[in-house]
């Protein structure tokens, strides 16, 4: 194994950062997100949601934990699962990533947020810090008299699970505040020095029963210069599925111990701890150099998302074992396509992406557009407070409101909650929005790629010194022209390359000369789904025009998914489209039965009011209307209702 | 509350028997199966199936927990989960039917096996009696020093419904084997009367988690004319629904306490446990004349059959809580159907048929045979030694086989296994086939009706004291075509009515007067599904003929079932017909994806062979054979497979 040396000085201020690959990310000090769709999210998760998660986990007393752990009373007063220690981190994870954040965004308000949350921070930190024991240990639940010996439940215990997402906080905060004295970054050292001496060559030959140690530790390696752990991370991922875990009910491919990475044809068994070993896989293929692995990896993704994933980019069709299916099982109904498998997912195929590049056949860009639209955006209500645990893709019956004072049983589908017993997905939103800059855009020897279309600047410098400064203006989703504005002189060319998802059938691209007007305007081309690239001398005001046609579509299913045999659903751009119940009122289908209606295939979907209509025809009565559909992420949030995204078509 | 006194003096050997009602049941002593496919069910089933159970309740330790309470030295080496004391409650009822069974077969062996089976009976009871306590409490895992007090946990513990079943076995061995001296029935019981101190109108106010002591109390009650037990059981059917179980992640509907029996529209939640409590309140809406009751449970019935009942006449569309779907929510490959929702349904079915009779648009004789052909008999492979706990429609992948020395987890849905962590459908299957004769005919004032058809002898007494023989001749299922041959004469006329299942279309009756030859045959008349009657001064060698139309036929699903849109299921008479990967050996399709595989819509299934064919067509390759069919309870009995029962049509 040999850590490579990373070829820029810079280490991206991003969630992943791998020492070598096809792409470099650009991080939060490199790409701000500005205004449209995200920044709303990001403004509401910075502020609502954090506030949110932080309450609830004093709340529970999962912080406290900690508290009880330094002054030597536990177990007695522990509270939560066996995981809660982890939602504490991710927690500390998000607030990293904020502040990394809000330290571009230019506004008094902004510079008052980042104080007050430095501080909650720094606290949160020094309560976790305190609990640590001498040698490094980690963990509220285990290891004292009265609870399960250190390590004694690798299968359920979810102890190395928690240090991966420690690790992670600690990443993000050694990127966005590199230096700063709080200690978590210590403390992640000499937890992962642990973990290397306790699981190491001659430690315990087994492996956490939910990944997540494995990126953790590898990207602390990456991050602190250490290939030690780098090196433990592989063992871990090398472990695997030789059947290292006791078996259980659902077999071993619940955690992935049923057959080992390299030799497996798709993901397999609980979603999230499926995307979580993949991304851990793929940061050890990449750091030693394994191309084989990586091309197995890749080879998985790709039969994953054409076989086993929802046309939302969600993934996950058991409720029971919180798992992926068979190939072509994707019940709508029963959909359980986690939030945090999407965001497990987006950070599988980032790593993909950063490693192979886009246009291999495997579109990497489009899966994460999709599943963040789609998956990750749906499952925050409006105000950052409540959530999604799972995503389903049909209510047959209104939901019942969840109330604000109450935890909620994580998958009841039904409506948005504001808190679980298992919490994964508030924090988990809450992290990977607040570090969605980091998937904008990324570079490498020729120049700059854009992967995911929103109003942003982006300054960076590529290998050989050459400044670029960028500027991105659009109302993307809702509108398909972006504009890429050029902010500095370059003193050669260098290659801007565009994603065109694959949807985009008909896009073009036109490049505007600085002070040019419309008479510097070279001819529109027309692009074909992939990777279109301009390359050029770029002077400042020089603008490319990448235009996606976001109009309304009909998509069709794989005919292999009995599921939705003889459905469509309507997209636009990345959006999903559903029917939902509270639409119909005052049409002519208000008082029709939900299982009764059906898309008319012969009128396409169409634009109206800022949003999308279709011709519905109930096929008992043959009352018809149109319907105004709702964007998927937004659907119940006027109130309990019911929905579907794949809708019958008349006649199937 | 009233019990009412039985019409007739003669109590039905038989597992129900109300006091009252539309319809009497004929008992074991009043009807023998004597042929065809359920007589080879039952002869397995009463060989090797009782010795596979009583062999594996030994080998588990669940009889043998029984011997420890007895010694005082539990909670140590207890084994099993908390209802294991069931099983062997179920296997006694099993035995005591099938000491009933053997008791109308005339042969040496059946009687040198009655006699090996009564040795091993009260061995059983005596190891059960040993450990009930002095004021009638009966189970190994709760009420010790070092486990929970007794009903400390009503939610999970299973304390009541353990002792349904052991109420249901002292009836069954009450009817069979009036005032044998075994102790069984005394057991129950001093049982009996601790529950009704303990929660009675002054006792603890709630109920049990898995339904099943009611209809338990209230068959026992019957079987011994102690209304009190009816009364009980009426406490504990009022009871449920007013949350007074604690709420869980499912919701209270889990275990049906989210709302009054009589307030609910359809039955929710675990199927088992909603099937037991529906035949519950069944039986003391029939003993308490609470026809109100009777109405709403019938209503129940109806709508749960038709939205939430697989063709197979399975119920449970969740793997995760074994439960009920939505309305409309019926996936094939995630169908849970467990084999014990399907012996809980026939109990319900059964019981609305006796209250309410045939042919009020309910077709309850319908639903029975359904479920006794396509679960129930689904579940025990041909040598009755292994079983499906769950009941898939859809196999995608080839199931692994069982290992026969170990015990499965319980639903993997893949092969049938020997035995499961949660063993209830070995030993349920056993009591039902055991038991199976009593659901063949009832009598009434006018006459006898027949609504299972079997080669078969019945004879019994009308209430008037006319007597009644008869003989049924038949091939059915395979062939059509039913003999009911009169073998008393009768000294007045009296009414032989018959069930035209809903599918026998075209079904035609025919009277063949006694000596009369074909001369003697009445012109055959057209029935229409529902009941068909003659009314007639029988005399001996008088012959019904009734020709049921058992062509192979195409069902479509009703539309609003989204997980079979598109598709088409092959039924012969009462049985289902799946496509499974073994019978493709050979054909052009052979080397087929499963999911490529289509039915041609526009040529009609028929019968070859013995069995089904017809025309499968590989949508992507166009490839097309005549494919053999198999009935869907002999598939997965020739090794692995994929099977599906729903398949696509072309062109949908």
């Amino acid at each position: 194994m040999s850590l490579t040396t990373p070829t820029t000085t810079h280490a991206p201020v991003s969630p992943v950062a791998p020492s070598s690959g096809a792409l470099r990310p650009l991080g939060l000090d490199e790409v701000a997100i500005t205004g449209g769709f995200w920044a709303e999210r990001q403004a509401v998760n910075g502020t609502n949601t954090l506030d949110h998660v932080e309450g609830w986990l004093e709340r529970e007393g999962w912080i406290a934990n900690f508290d009880l752990a330094a002054a030597g009373k536990l177990p007695e007063g522990r509270r939560g699962r066996e995981f809660s220690d982890s939602e504490v981190y991710k927690y500390l994870e998000a607030v990293a990533w904020e502040l990394g954040r809000l330290a571009s965004v230019v506004d008094s308000d902004a510079s008052a947020r980042a104080e007050a949350l430095e501080t909650r921070f720094r606290a949160v930190v020094a309560r976790v810090a305190a609990a640590q024991e001498a040698d490094g240990y980690l963990n509220t639940r285990f290891g004292r008299p009265g609870q399960g010996a250190r390590w004694s439940d690798l299968e359920w215990g979810h102890e190395l699970y928690c240090l991966g997402h420690l690790f992670q906080a600690a990443v993000a905060r050694h990127r966005t505040s590199p230096g700063a004295d709080d200690g978590l970054v210590e403390v992640a050292r000499r937890a992962a020095d642990l973990v290397g001496e306790a699981f190491g060559p001659d430690g315990i030959q087994s492996v956490c029963g939910h990944a997540e140690i494995e990126t953790g530790l590898a990207e602390l390696g990456r991050a602190l210069g250490e290939p030690r752990y780098v090196e433990q991370a592989r063992l871990f991922v090398e472990r695997r599925g030789h059947g290292v875990l006791r078996d259980i009910e659902w077999g071993r491919s619940y955690y992935q111990d049923d057959v080992p990475v390299r030799d497996a044809d798709a993901l397999r068994g609980h979603s999230v701890r499926a995307n979580y070993l993949s991304s851990g896989a793929a940061d050890v293929a990449v750091e030693t150099g394994d191309d084989e692995l990586l091309d197995v990896l890749a080879g998985q993704w790709a039969r994953t998302v054409a076989r086993r994933t929802y046309v939302t980019g969600g993934q996950g069709s058991h409720h029971q074992d919180e798992a992926f299916g068979e190939d072509w099982e994707l019940p709508s109904d029963r959909a359980y396509s986690e939030t945090c498998a999407g965001v497990a997912s987006v950070q599988f195929s980032q790593r993909l992406l950063l490693a192979r590049g886009a246009g291999q056949g495997a579109d990497y860009g489009d899966l994460i557009e999709r599943t963040l639209y789609n998956v990750v955006a749906t499952s925050p209500a409006a105000d950052g407070r409540s959530f999604y645990y799972a995503n389903t893709l049909h209510q047959r019956v209104p939901g019942v409101p969840a109330d604000p004072d109450v935890v909620s049983p994580r998958a009841h589908s039904s409506l948005r909650a504001p808190w679980f017993e298992v919490s994964c997905c508030p924090p988990n939103v809450a992290r990977t929005f607040a570090s969605l800059a980091a998937y904008l855009a990324t570079a490498d020897a020729s120049g700059v790629q854009l992967h995911q279309y929103a109003p942003a600047t982006i300054r960076t410098t590529l290998d050989d010194g050459r400044e670029v400064a960028l500027e991105v203006e659009t109302g993307y989703p809702v509108d398909g022209r972006v504009v890429v504005r050029v902010l500095a002189d370059a003193s050669s060319p260098w290659t801007l390359s565009l994603r065109v998802p694959a949807w985009a059938e008909g896009a073009t691209l036109a490049v505007r000369a600085a002070g040019g007007g419309d008479g510097g305007a070279l001819e529109p081309r027309t692009l074909v789904p992939g990777t279109a690239t301009v390359e050029r001398a770029w002077a400042v005001g020089d603008e490319v025009v990448l235009t996606l046609p976001v109009a309304p579509r009909f998509t069709l299913p794989d005919p292999r998914v009995d599921a939705v045999r003889g459905c469509l659903v309507v997209e636009r751009g990345p959006e999903v489209f559903a029917l939902e119940t509270v639409d119909l009122a005052g049409t002519p289908l208000e008082a029709s039965d939900f299982a009764d209606l059906r898309l008319d295939p012969a009128t396409a979907p169409r634009d109206a009011d800022g949003g999308v209509v279709a011709d519905v025809v109930d096929a008992r009565t043959g009352a018809r209307a149109e319907v105004a559909l709702v964007r998927y992420h937004e659907w119940a949030e006027r109130g309990p209702s019911q929905m579907r995204v794949w809708v019958p078509a008349l006649g199937a």
